[in-house]
């Protein structure tokens, strides 16, 4: 993603956030769905997914690998398998949760910055004027970003967005965030690892905001929770040395970056990959360009009544490109509304 | 490492290898040292070490942070050990590994390039003319660092760096590079990972050189191998997607830059780090920052008729600040020559 993409991304936020916040399709309006699965199994790995091709696909595929007997056997040093993060393991609506955190967190820091009353664009938040803060433009979110993601050591920073992420609800559904993570994604997960697979979350989003709450929540290691980063430095400070938070992006994990950062913090190809956007296609591309046996996985958020609807128009997530390649190359396409039963964690 | 400090360094090793090569002291002349620890101990997990206060301090640091009835317990998930390579995990001398690398690559690709038999900094390498080398100063061996690290596809990388790890030989020990590994050091990756450490390694050392090889050989995931980066550029090549290695450096991952990559990478700060020279120091100091228990270890290269005796005048593994701090504040400084019963894996 060049700077002229971030920019285009960033407004769009902007305006997604504008008209965005009213959407009315809650989580917390969601009646029960069918209960379990028709299978009858008793120990189905993958309760909140109805009996069909996706979950057969990850099944299938799950028992061809790990068979050692089959000729599309993996060893396990080879399982690699890698999730995008927002829209594919949690809700990403109206915006990113991250920049939900930056408003936040703009407001509470404005004690300690009086000035900011009057000064955009900090004004345009702490006013919640939407439309003043649409005029920002890239540059005004970028000194929203860095006025709250630097300018702290990296311990500062854990604290300060898991205080957030403890407290915060989100606008719509008035969940706590981490309980909009995708409950059959919860199973995924689980279910790879336990025939070891190793799972690594490549996200675009900010790799130490992820890890201050990701951990437990989806039960990967922060060393498997990989990101976006700003520079930071070392900092001896006369023998309590610390981690600075510099403001400046040192690498978008999006698009071209993800199988960059695959190849930099793994050092290994995947053999499964998850993801709901055009900015997960090259990690796919890159999964599917491996000689051994691999699964390709596109969510396809189709349910308007339990979450969003959205694809190929969407300012968020937009799944365009990367729904006609995966429709093009059979990789599995799952859809929210028909494959699922649950769909957040907090249903359970 | 700013700029010129890397001038230095690359100036320095340039010298050393002028100078270096003759250096007699080899490891295939070695005696086999005494056999075995006195401890009695039937199962010890150090019998390359003998008694002492090196190999009490490891055992007694481990033996603190996993016993769940004490006070100095320490979770598993915090169990983080990071070890530099080059002087630590390995031999360096008389130069890094990795240079000889280097030098062999130049000189196995002379026949695509007729052209650099007249052109500095490679008609030096190939006419073995190690004073015209030395001319060439920090911008020649740049150059033949990026001819040998980069314009090609990172498996394409991979493949170069095994093909020439299975048959270089060290120049004075005429033994392959993977087996100038320390045996004591591989036991000590082995104990910790038995009582559940993660184990890291964090070297100024090209990360994709080490992955190349260093996974069997230590038991270390790729994953977890960390090191010096360049940039890297995912290419989709018509469908055929690689990862292509740019001329240009990202990251050297040595003094300042080992936190930085230690948190980028791992997200946490190690109760255990083990380094040998002052491209060390930050390392040590950030993991004695550590609120938890944590023990710092130095490797001080004492045993010139089995290895290399070096430390404060050394061109290479220079170990002067990083003594003088280890001492001051009662760090664990491992005596080559008396601590370890054998030094290279070789020696088994």
């Amino acid at each position: 993603m060049n700077r002229a993409e971030i920019s285009i991304l960033l407004v769009c936020l902007l305006v997604v956030f504008t008209i965005g916040c009213n959407q009315n399709e809650s989580a917390s309006e969601i009646s029960q769905p069918e209960a379990g699965t028709t299978s009858g199994e008793v120990n189905d790995p993958l309760p909140s997914w109805n009996e069909g091709a996706s979950k057969q696909a990850v099944l299938e595929f799950v028992s061809e690998v790990t068979n050692e007997d089959g000729d599309r056997f993996v060893e396990p040093v080879d399982r690699i398998a890698v999730f995008d993060n927002d829209g594919t393991l949690w809700a990403e609506q109206p915006v990113y949760f991250q920049l939900l955190f930056v408003m936040d967190r703009i407001r509470s820091m404005e004690a300690d910055h009086p000035e900011w009353r009057n000064q955009q664009p900090y004004q345009a938040v702490l006013e919640n004027d939407m439309q003043a803060l649409g005029q920002q433009g890239m540059s005004g979110l970028m000194e929203l970003l860095m006025a709250t993601h630097s300018g702290m050591t990296s311990s500062e920073f854990d604290s300060i967005v898991s205080d957030w992420m403890a407290s915060a609800r989100h606008p719509s559904t008035g969940l706590a965030y981490t309980d909009m993570v995708y409950q059959p994604m919860l199973e995924l997960i689980k279910f790879l690892q336990h025939h070891n697979f190793e799972v690594y979350i490549v996200s675009g989003g900010g790799i130490d905001f992820m890890r201050a709450w990701a951990e437990p929540v989806y039960g990967i290691r922060k060393d498997h929770i990989i990101g976006s980063t700003i520079k930071t430095e070392f900092d001896y400070n006369d023998g309590n040395p610390r981690i600075l938070r510099k403001p400046e992006i040192e690498h978008i994990d999006d698009k071209e970056g993800k199988p960059v950062s695959i190849d930099k913090f793994i050092g290994r190809k995947p053999i499964f990959a998850a993801g709901n956007s055009d900015g997960d296609l090259q990690m796919l591309q890159w999964t599917d360009s491996n000689e051994l046996p691999s699964l390709k996985v596109y969510i396809h958020h189709t349910d308007s009544a339990r979450e969003w609807s959205y694809d190929r128009d969407s300012h968020i997530g937009q799944l365009n490109e990367g729904l006609d390649q995966a429709q093009e190359k059979g990789w599995t396409i799952v859809d929210m509304q028909t494959d699922w039963n649950k769909i957040y964690k907090a249903n359970d």
